[in-house]
Formats: structure tokens, sequence, C-alpha cells
């Protein structure tokens, strides 16, 4: 059997040896075991939102992820608030995590979405800001009693994402956790986006792929200099709403080997209109890797607009990728099938995850009332299924 | 590779040979390719709606359901109306499909679910007034305009849910078909019910399982008397709201052994709490066939209550299995966990089957009209992604 079928040959261990089924929870952490989930909902979900929320809002959901165990968020972009007037308040999101880290149990990494040269001088200053608040003894506004010795730029070698080896099984399966919680300074990194075809990329970013390659060189080179990690996006790798399902792959590939040369740490590959199939994603994934792509360079980012992202996901697992993005509560909706939905709930991708025996660190139950606030707040319908029926299954426990 | 991975293994030669992908859809109808979908929706996505539904939209469901390419419609159930009022209209339904044959492009196999003998004998006494007014040159009340030659009993040996060679590839694509319809009289089954742990069954049909059994022994007798096959639904066989998500699968399996050895045609493993998992799935499947069931003799109804219903639904793929019940628009609800998501939807799995190649022979389009048609009609919402999705596609390229 092909070790690309690891998830399934563990789905087939844990049926033969069902009393064992915990040791794949409970083992000490390693990338096989490990899958690491990308929260894209304070970004990518809200920014599709028509109405305005307040950004005390925004900051709450971002400190009520972080208590979770989610070790990565995205938390805000630094983008033309003409295109995108929700995400006029990242510098004070991106501020509110500087002076006042949110509590959590994992050290976490903070993505934040530029387009451009602009965005990226946005954010710098408001990192170079607040640096030089730390230093000022008597710095205006006077900082909250919870700020620290700044902005851990990721300077080290080491990998900001690894899961600390205190992380128990029972986060895995969803227990609660004791009171501990990290003090460690956060980490940043960057994202900056492109898309697998030409039509999408003009409409979306008004230029060529080959031109959004260009603008993000200075982006890329900034980063390298101030120590800060790039994640590329490469938007409709699976289908495309103006050029169809069938988006040729081999561009795919030619693309994130371009961004990976160009200097991006991560490729997140987004099957933005949730066309996916699991043979086009194993087809995708496949030539990714005939092209060099290694597994560890990969994100998965799916969209449940058809309802497959979880088969999708069980499809890349078996694939080796170990990196996926997920929006809590499926925020976000899909602007190109209006009703439709979009982003998968993180909710249900880490059901289905805990429930094949990979380690997430991330607290199910907290996850999912962290689901039904949002929801709430925003006033829509929460999409996932996992978080819905975990709560009405407490609710009814603690009812009998 | 096991055969047992035919799906992904399918997948994987899409993958490989992209332009040859269609003929996976297109090359003629065999076992293996052919997944047959029954739809439940009419009577298990019914009956849990606490709103009274005229039976002119019953019966309006099931014929929309009978023109989709559906090839078996679970149309209603003869309980006891204290119990579940809302099946109150089934003989009214079963009468009209006898009378008026709704059309459809293939023979279609209508289930009627039966808790007794008591049922037993008002389904039979429907079918003998039916009989009777068919002799009768002057009937009262007349018989519609499209009545033939009464209900064709399933006394033949060949299997009533068998593909015709006539059905195209086009259809597994979600193409429209012409306007070919079948004139083929249906043909009608039994279905009847039990539960995997005693506390369900004690609570839903007020005996234990044995006793549950011991109910079963005369209908099985009238069914083969009659030449009326037997289907037997085995509830909470992958989680139970009472005992909890660890169903002993041997208890499943010995339950399953018994039922087909009474006499059952085929057994429908429920996952009706939802709470279903890759590994459990196929360890109860491992635990059926380790018990001597075949997989032919299996159906698979799955609950989308954790979202996770597709995945299993590919986990029994790669085991064999191909026979699935689904509901159209996720029609259902889960009486367990309030506000929670039941049934899957038959869209999703039609979507994802046809998606790995596999041929249903239903119209994706016209499909998703009926969920959306019938959610309209009742007032909820739409719980199938790819309908919504397919549906707010076609209406923007429409626009366009």
């Amino acid at each position: 059997m092909s070790s690309k079928f690891t998830c399934l040959r563990s789905a087939r261990l844990a049926a033969r040896y069902p009393c064992r089924r915990r040791t794949f929870a409970t083992a000490a952490s390693s990338r096989a075991d490990h899958v690491r989930i990308v929260e894209v909902g304070p970004r990518d979900g809200l920014q599709n939102e028509k109405q305005s929320i307040p950004v005390a809002t925004k900051i709450e959901l971002v400190e009520r992820l972080a208590r979770t165990g989610l070790q990565t968020i995205e938390a805000g972009s630094f983008v033309s608030l003409k295109w995108t007037p929700q995400m006029a308040n990242s510098s004070e999101i991106l501020e509110h995590v500087l002076r006042s880290t949110p509590q959590s149990p994992h050290p976490i990494t903070y993505q934040w979405l530029l387009p451009n040269v602009k965005g990226l001088d946005n954010f710098l200053s408001v990192l170079k800001s607040h640096s030089q608040a730390q230093q000022d003894p008597y710095p205006s506004p006077p900082p909250s009693p919870g700020f620290d010795d700044g902005p851990a730029l990721n300077t080290s070698s080491q990998d900001p994402n690894a899961m600390p080896s205190s992380s128990s099984g029972a986060e895995a399966m969803g227990k609660p956790r004791g009171a501990s919680s990290s003090t460690t300074s956060p980490v940043h990194e960057l994202s900056i986006f492109t898309a697998a075809t030409e039509t999408f990329t003009q409409k979306n970013t008004n230029c060529s792929i080959a031109e959004s390659l260009k603008r993000f060189e200075p982006i890329m080179a900034r980063g390298k200099e101030t120590g800060l990690n790039v994640r590329a996006y490469i938007s409709v790798a699976l289908g495309c709403p103006y050029e169809g399902p069938n988006v040729d792959p081999h561009k795919v590939a030619e693309l994130a080997v371009s961004l990976l040369e160009m200097g991006a740490n991560e490729i997140s590959v987004a099957d933005t209109t949730g066309m996916g199939t699991a043979p086009k994603t194993l087809e995708l994934l496949k030539t990714l890797n005939a092209a060099g792509v290694d597994k560890s360079d990969l994100a998965l980012h799916f969209h449940d607009t058809y309802g497959q992202a979880l088969v999708n996901s069980v499809v890349a697992l078996e694939h080796g990728i170990r990196t996926f993005d997920a929006s809590v509560s499926g925020l976000g909706g899909c602007p190109f099938s209006p009703g439709a939905t979009g982003n998968v709930a993180t909710e249900d991708m880490v059901h289905c995850f805990h429930s094949l025996g990979l380690r997430t660190g991330v607290d199910m139950e907290k996850l999912s009332e962290v689901g039904e606030w949002i929801s709430q707040q925003l006033g829509r319908a929460n999409e996932s299924r996992a978080g819905k029926a975990l709560l009405a299954k407490i609710r009814k426990e603690l009812l009998t």
C-alpha cells in the first residue's frame, strides 16, 4: 500500500484494533499525525460580509479563536478600503495583538494579507510604531497592561508552527484543556495572493498573472529583510468562475514553483469556487509533486460550496498534505454563487481530522462556541454541522 | 492495491488520464460503476416535520422526484398516526401511485415503511382495493386516465433496480435528458425497522430487539407470499443518542444476519445520529463482511449531523457498497440534536458520486430544482450545498 494512503491506513488500523484507536490521538506529536489548521475566518471569512462589523467584534473573534488551541490565525488584511471596506480596521487589530498578546494555549502565528507594497508599508508602520512605543517610557496613548516585549519577528530557523510537546491527546479528542496559556510573543507572517487563471486575476487584481508576480518582488524582498515569512495564495486552482471548472493544473504548478523560487515560504492552493473534486484534487497534487513542489510547502484551502471540502481534504491528507485552511462556522459565503456556502467550517474539518486519529491541538467544544458566538454577532446561520451538533448534544446532556 | 479501493483508484486513474475521465461516466452500466440511490425524503425526511403537510404536496414531491432519474423512492409509511401524524396520508400516496404511475425515465421501486402486521394489513388492503377497482368496469370513484394494469408485485427474479442500458452518461454528468419516460408499472417493497441498541429500540418501538424481530416474522412471511421484497433498517448502527457513540459492530452484524436469515432482501445500516466516522464505518463494514453479510445485500444510510456523511460514503464505496440512502435537500433534521442537520442531502451525494466517475442515473439539475421546491414549500432552509451552488450558478449564467 502506498504511503500516500496514511489516512485511510490509519482508519483501517483503527478499525482493526478499536481498543488501540486512542493511540493515534495520544501518541507523541509527529509530522504525519499532526495537522496544522490555518484559521482564516477573521480575514477571508469576514471580508465578504456586507454589514459593517465593529472592530471590537473582530478583535474579540481573534481573541476567542486564540483560546481554542488554533496555532495560526489570518487576522486581517492591509488592502484598498475602496475594494474591501470590511478590512478597514486591520491596523487596529494588529495594534491590539501587538499591545496585548491574546491569551492562547500555544504560541500563535498571525497572518496578514497584503496586496502590494503600499499595504506592506502600512503594515510595517504599525509594527514600527509599536516597537517605538515599547522603547518610550511614557508612550501616548499608554499601552494596555498586557503589553510585552514587542512583536517577535520570525528571525529564527525554528518552525513557528511546530506543535509544543506539551499538547495533549485530550485536546485532539476535543476534551477540555487545563488553564495553562502561552505568554510567548506571537509570530507575524505576510500573505500575498494571485490566481491560476488570467481572467480571474484581471477581474480580481486588475493585472495579469505575470504582473501580479512582479508586484510581489518588493514584498518578498522586504519580507526577507524584516524576517517575516511570506505565504502565497493561488486562487481558483480547482475551478474558475470565469474560465470554468477545468483549470490547468500545470499552470498552478508553474505558479507555485515561481512563487517558491521568489522566496514564498508556503503556497496555499485555493479552491475558491468549491468546484474541486476528489480526482481533480489528486491530479493537482500529483502535478505539483511532479513539478518539484514539496508537500510540506503546501497548504490546501477548500471551499464547501458543493459539499466536497472534506472528501477533498481526505484525498489531500492521503497525499501527505498536513496544512489546511478553514473558517470558523464557515464564515465567508461565496461571492460567485450568491446564497451558496463558502469556506469549509473549521469545526467540521477538525472533527473529521480528529475522527481519523490526527491531532490539531484544537479544542472542539471551545471552537464550536466561537462559531456560534460569531454567527450570533453577525446574525447569520452557523454553517458548521459538527459545531451545531456538538453544542446541541452538550445542551441536551446538561438538561438531562 | 486492494480491490476495495475502487473509488480512489478511479480518482487516481482519472487524475492520471484526465482526457479519459468521461469514460468512467459513459461506459456501459456495470455493478462497480453504478450506485443505487434510495431517496428517503418523502418518508424519512418529511416524518420529522412539525407542520402538517398537505397530501397534494407529498404526492407532488414523489412525482417530481420520479422525474429526476431516481430509481428507488421511499414514499411513505403505514405507522401509528398517534406516533407519526405526519405519515397520515400514506395510503392516499400509495393509491395515487397505483392509479396514476408517476412519469419517470426509469421504472421506479417504491418503498413503504411498516412497523407491524397492522401496518402491513393497511398497506395490502390499499393494494387489494386498487386491484379490484382495476377489474371493475365501473369503479367508483373512477380511476384517473393514467391508470395501468395494476401494481407490479416483484415476482420476477430480475433485479428491479437494474439500470436500463439506455441510460446515458450525460445523465451521470448531470446533463439534461430527453423527454423519454417509463411506462412500466412501479415495483413496491416493504420496509421494516429495528435498532442496534436495546435502549433505542425500547424508546423508539417500545420493545426489545428480540421482540422487534419477532414482530417481523409475519411481515416477512406475508411479504414472501405476496411477492414483495422486504428491506430492513438497523438504526443507530454507528452511534446511539442513549448509549453513546460506541455501538458494538458485532451486534449490528448479528442483527443483519438474523434479518437476512428471516428473509430480508436488503439491510439498510443507518447512522441515525450522524456520529459515524471513517474508521468506525470501516470497522462496521469489515465486521459485517466477517459475519458473512454480502456487500450487495447492504445499503448505507448516513446522516450529515457532524458533516461526515460524504467522507463515510466514500469509505463505504471503497469497501464495495453500491446502495446509499439520501434525502433531497437534506429533508429530515435530527430529532436527537435540535437544530442540527439530519439525512445527507441527495444532491450532495449524487454530485460527489458523479465527480468520482460513478453513475446514478440522476439528473443533478432536476434533482436540485426539486430540493429547492420542497424547501420553499416547507419554508425551511435547503440543506444541500451542491444543489444551492448548482442553481446559483445556472441563474448567474442565465443573467450574463
